[in-house]
């Protein structure tokens, strides 16, 4: 299904600056993305560092996401992350107030219309239901939330009262219809991603659960049969 | 001549996120950089974007440096910029704390460390003499001096008094007798550079001044040229 | 009219850090916001620095509000502004979110709730349509709208076209009924608190307009007559 | 003993957003510090809130400390900390750079260079023995040193082995001969002020030990009695 320019259900597996997911091991690691692509139709998109992004949209076919983009146009911003240079690299979107990288609310709206008007896609991370709502006042064309009951507190979405979710959800949704939601904690199974879809986001955003699994090539494939 | 590991004089060309610097464009101003070197035997570094180190270190034979690096060790840092990344895309150092990068001193204490540890030249830049000394305690591998009267005012190093400059060497030189000084403002010919050198710098560090010239080859020569 | 726990029509008196505005000055620029309350009955508050809250709220009996608060609670966070150190020194509220002021979208939501709790009215303030209904989501008491067609363009509210303020309105009362809605930039003028009010906010944000008025005194009454 | 137009040794107190040392309680506090001054012939000195600092200069004679200015002159300047605002409510110097605020190193060269102009005294914190002797080039009155072994640990100075402090104190002195240096971390008792003195130090910056104590007053005139 494709929703918007996107297709879903999604999984989005956000690299981070795990050396198990650097340079030639990205590159790796997002073949196996593609794999689980092939055989599950699924989409699997990856989102490396940014000194990767060329590289691995080059030798591979997956789509490719920034981490993080700066609210700039052109010019003199040294140590800045242009949006045009990671599309020139081969990016289809981009990361946005990533819990570990939190924006002021004037560089979210920005950076939304940036990457609008460069074709990239945003998806933008949210803590709570409240943000999330706030969020999708901005017109992303995704929201990956992150109930803080799932964050960093090794609760699987699965084993989570399901309001945990939906009520994020339900709040989106009094906001916009079209936004693509991802469930960005809680992730570590396909028994997870199949318990995520059902409480009505797109897809899901995951780091560790797969970057740091000792078979990547399995977990990602176990979270990809999950959606079909 | 070779100061530790740099050879200098050497003249260091920041692309910042100019649009005439990025993707294929950062290839070509490396080539006219290399030709630099060819003809005149200088050193021509280039500092690209993040997503444009790996293209440029890999199509080019020219030093290449990142614009900035994050105080971090590998791990859960999404939308940073990892030392290790870098290198392994090919850079051989980093510019740190760009007047539109700036970071707290104890960052830069840590990028220094982290730097040194993975073999990372630092380019560490510093618009006072008194922030020059300061910097220079942290022991970088070089400085780059910006002083207040030239930076952003038009004024050439040339055509300065030679008190602006000399002023901050001997601040740092009081400090430290190895780090390389490079002067960060007030190039943009040949003659600045000659001055700079005269005035008791290992080099130059531009941006400008070559990415935004009409003829960019015409431009790096002649700050090359300048050096012999 | 009272809107919740707030009386409006309000004019809220932003003293940034004028010195015009500091320490003596700004008891007695709070003693005009007094008169102009007692001559007209329309609340007139004031926003000090915060070493001026005790002072202002002690030797007046206007209205106080901190300028910034942190997303903190009691404990080691040196030179940061507490909830509870700003009511203790009798503030009323705060301003959230000042364009001079940005916060991350996490740290919005966190001092709205830390202020709740104890009792704080909050006013944020959002520079564009979009962000406004997206502050409304996170439900502050009141929202400072500052269209950036009259930001800092010397264009008068009571001059500009009128969707430049109702689309604004629009979307946050598709959001939340309740929320008090001021008018953040364009007010230099009675004329111009009119006409905020005729375009559905119900008070206003001033700062250099009064502050920096050769006659303080008249210009707050100005403002102040124009909302009966 | 006065070096400079600091009275050492110093006793610095650091109330941070503790609530023991927040309005009144912030009173109480410092009128301890002005008794122990009286018995012991020692100056001790308290850093209070912004919003405490007029409460307690006017209501006690003891020597008071902003915990934070910001590197701003007067004006539009929303939610800062200006240095005419927090020296009219009676402050006679700032905390600077404090590990719980850490500034850039630009910032915080110009706010020494703003305190100066105004007559406050600066105590710039320093975590590294390499910061230490950077922060020394900038020329601040004091520097408080925090020993990375002696910070969050526990570790007492008086049972740490002398080079923890030393070394700092040796690489401070190689910048500077005038600058007072306290010792920043692992003061929780007078024989830690007995040791922190005996290894070069003309003073200490304490917080919890003293803030947090059961009995306040009797914490702080065991440090001032080690000093006589």
């Amino acid at each position: 299904m494709t929703q918007g320019k996107i297709t879903v259900p999604l999984i989005l597996v956000n690299f981070k600056c795990y050396l198990e997911a650097t340079g030639a091991k990205a590159v790796q690691l997002a073949s196996f993305a593609r794999k689980a692509t092939e055989k599950y139709g699924v989409t699997v998109a990856v989102a490396p560092q940014a000194a990767d992004l060329r590289l691995v949209s080059q030798q591979t076919k997956v789509p490719v996401f920034a981490q993080h983009i700066d609210p700039i146009s052109a010019g003199s911003h040294t140590g800045h992350v242009l949006a045009e240079s990671v599309r020139d690299a081969g990016a289809s979107g981009t990361l946005v107030n990533h819990s570990e990288r939190r924006l002021e609310v004037s560089a979210i709206e920005e950076i939304i219309s940036r990457a609008k008007g460069l074709g990239l896609a945003t998806v933008v991370c949210a803590n709570t239901s409240g943000i999330s709502s706030a969020i999708a006042s901005l017109g992303p064309d995704m929201i990956a939330v992150e109930p803080p009951e799932l964050i960093g507190r090794g609760v699987a979405v699965s084993k989570a009262k399901p309001e945990v979710v939906t009520d994020t959800v339900g709040r989106i949704r009094n906001i916009s219809r079209e936004v693509v939601i991802l469930c960005g904690a809680g992730i570590t199974s396909g028994e997870d991603v199949k318990a995520a879809l059902e409480l009505g986001t797109q897809g899901v955003l995951v780091a560790s659960g797969v970057v740091k699994a000792k078979d990547q090539a399995a977990a990602i494939e176990d979270l990809a049969n999950a959606c079909r």
